[in-house]
């Protein structure tokens, strides 16, 4: 049923299998670690060349001007947009997504002067708690957490005091979708404003920003957008805040006449208020060039793909590994699943090295969790069929199960553990 | 005096002539922007390449440690440090020069909790003015303003509250070179901590942070560091502050173990602390690249040639240029002068459209200055003679001399127009 001529079928009726082409990955690799940094598009060389050869060698300081380097924040931002659902004009690329989550945190919390909270989700990248409890500090506010499927609870419970909500409709570690417009609506309804760290979402969910009333959101260009290592981040602005958006990172590029040099600032009136310093451009035309292939796929099949990638995963799982030292923490319902598998294993770190060593990447987070991330654009299903054969080979041979240690099971939390 | 075959001798016998093989320059251009951006060291595409063809492309995740992404920041930030005077260790690169201002004023100022003020020199660029203006404000601290000049006069005057004192060595317009150890003394007696803006500095002047006692420092990599548009910025800390350091950008790379991604904040011992998300690996590995040329070279070298650079243009200048409209804003006095040269027109726009049309690049500062840099390591006499020599073709035929406008006449203030 997972046969190795199942896959073939499923890789030959594949619509989006043309998709890889537009990569270039190292021969014999079956790359499931896209959500920590995708693979390298094809384009992205030559547009670096252009940029260094032709842009900054040739036109040197005009590259500014006569090679869109100073509008390209806004143009590429703009490209991202359409892929989150977001209006144009109402998003920007730049920095890092820690610098956009520090900007975006506290231009929620000004919007809502009079309350004292910012509840944030226990299941986001830890650099959003980190960045959070910064920003608290520095507000004088406090911040409240509980998981991403309690974040409803604590607004029946504390709702009135909380003046930003900031969560990630994927869970990085389990892979759990969260739904962005009922919780948005929950946070509106308690008058709060939403922050959406879309990380692990972007280019594999379908997203609606505007549609799900998103106050903020923020992301980074180099998972499942494929801009590479370092690739600049990007955040969102909801047009009903933009004028009041008053946000702490006031670089020159953010004045309403940067170039007058003035010496008293003032914000500009449309989406540039939320850049801040000199883009990376070298970084950003990578970026830019891995958009491009985005333009000849939609959202709506990369998704259709990614759930199915996914299911064919839980499939050879049940066949091969399940009772066998595994536990799928993924959920198994395909639209609670984002764009990745999940399991847990007493040995993940060993078992992680050594597919590696047999040409299966995917990655580790502690001490159990073994993810396997799902790009849409170039993972086929026989990619899935053989990370799961090797995964199997190298499993106990007697199907022992070893317990997770009692650091897993804090860590994971008993309803993480989906069987 | 200033004839072509004097600018051709000066060339001959210049022992930094050799450096300029390491940079692609377009041809018939003569760049003298490099203050603001540097011009393409010809080792930045191989790097390149090899970051993203060899590294991205072919190790793909494994880059973080096997090519040494992660580390890079630090790495780099110690080649950075070699230039600036600082001891391994204290220097890290990453983000833009407005990002560190951010965290390097709020880190001062919070050196010193029972201050309220943070003093800013009035002639910073201009970034550093608003983003002390957001770290007052998210501190509750006021901001006092003083041209560089008066620094000093401003500690005599309200010292004792003073927390941070932000200055930049160099006059981004007018070239005037201030005094960092007189002024870091002065601060550290009135009791404050002294955070430097090396932008025009770096890679042109000897600095000396450690001997001057500087407390913190910023940067950026993309004007004589020729990192490229964009460069990733670097920011200094002194050894005594580290363990104190209370930086407001708490990002997850900050973290004393980062990959554990624990549920608290606890900052990293080491100068990691001043990370804060992920490098921008492109950006970074072309600034690397560039940092190569500075290892065949010594700051010493660089600033004996822009000295001389600048005496040439100013008497070309005074040949040439004087009494036809245009006044020498850049101080005569070798030591008082960085590695720029900068008059006053009031046609400056117009003229340096004309100059760039004949091959001549600089750049402008409204209203009236027209600023020219000089970079030692691909910048000649045989190019600064040429500059003058177009700028003197196109000045006004009869010698005659337009008053500056009003508002240039405000901007400038007296002091600055040296005659």
């Amino acid at each position: 049923m997972t046969s190795r001529a199942t896959a073939q079928r499923l890789d030959d009726a594949d619509p989006l299998a043309h998709a890889r082409e537009h990569f270039e990955l190292p021969p014999g690799v079956v790359y499931l670690d896209g959500n920590s940094l995708g693979a390298m598009p094809g384009g992205v060389p030559g547009a670096l060349r252009r940029t260094v050869q032709q842009q900054w060698r040739d036109h040197l300081i005009k590259g500014w001007t006569d090679d869109g380097w100073l509008a390209a924040p806004m143009r590429i931002g703009d490209r991202v947009g359409r892929l989150i659902g977001a209006a144009p004009g109402r998003t920007v690329t730049g920095d890092s997504t820690s610098v956009q989550v520090f900007n975006a945190v506290t231009t929620a919390a000004r919007l809502r002067p009079d309350r004292k909270v910012i509840l944030c989700d226990t299941d986001g990248f830890p650099t959003d708690r980190y960045l959070t409890l910064s920003v608290a500090r520095l507000l004088g506010m406090q911040v409240r957490q509980a998981a991403m499927g309690g974040i409803g609870a604590a607004l029946d419970e504390y709702g009135q005091e909380v003046a930003v909500v900031l969560g990630s409709p994927v869970d990085f570690r389990t892979g759990e979708v969260f739904d962005i417009a009922a919780i948005t609506a929950k946070a509106h309804q308690a008058g709060a404003v939403t922050v959406w760290d879309l990380c692990h979402a972007a280019g594999a969910l379908p997203l609606a920003l505007e549609a799900d009333g998103v106050d903020l959101a923020v992301g980074c260009g180099y998972k499942f957008l494929c801009g590479g290592p370092g690739a600049p981040a990007y955040i969102y602005v909801a047009e009903r805040h933009r004028a009041a958006a008053d946000q702490p990172l006031t670089g020159w590029l953010s004045h309403a006449t940067p170039f007058e040099m003035a010496a008293d600032y003032r914000p500009a009136e449309d989406m540039s208020r939320f850049r801040i310093g000199a883009p990376h451009v070298l970084s950003l035309s990578a970026l830019d060039a891995a958009l491009d292939v985005f333009d000849r796929v939609t959202v709506e099949d990369i998704r259709a793909k990614n759930i199915r990638l996914g299911r064919f995963f839980i499939e050879c799982f049940d066949e091969r590994l399940a009772g066998r030292g595994f536990d799928l923490v993924t959920p198994r319902e395909d639209d609670r699943r984002g764009s990745q598998v999940t399991l847990s294993h007493p040995d993940a770190s060993r078992l992680m090295d050594d597919l590696a060593a047999r040409g299966v990447i995917g990655d580790v987070r502690p001490p159990t969790l073994l993810r396997f991330g799902f790009n849409s654009l170039y993972v086929s299903y026989s990619d899935i069929h053989r990370a799961v054969t090797v995964l199997a080979d190298l499993a106990e041979p007697d199907g022992s199960r070893r317990e997770p240690t009692e650091s897993a099971r804090r860590l994971l939390g008993e309803s993480h553990v989906a069987q």
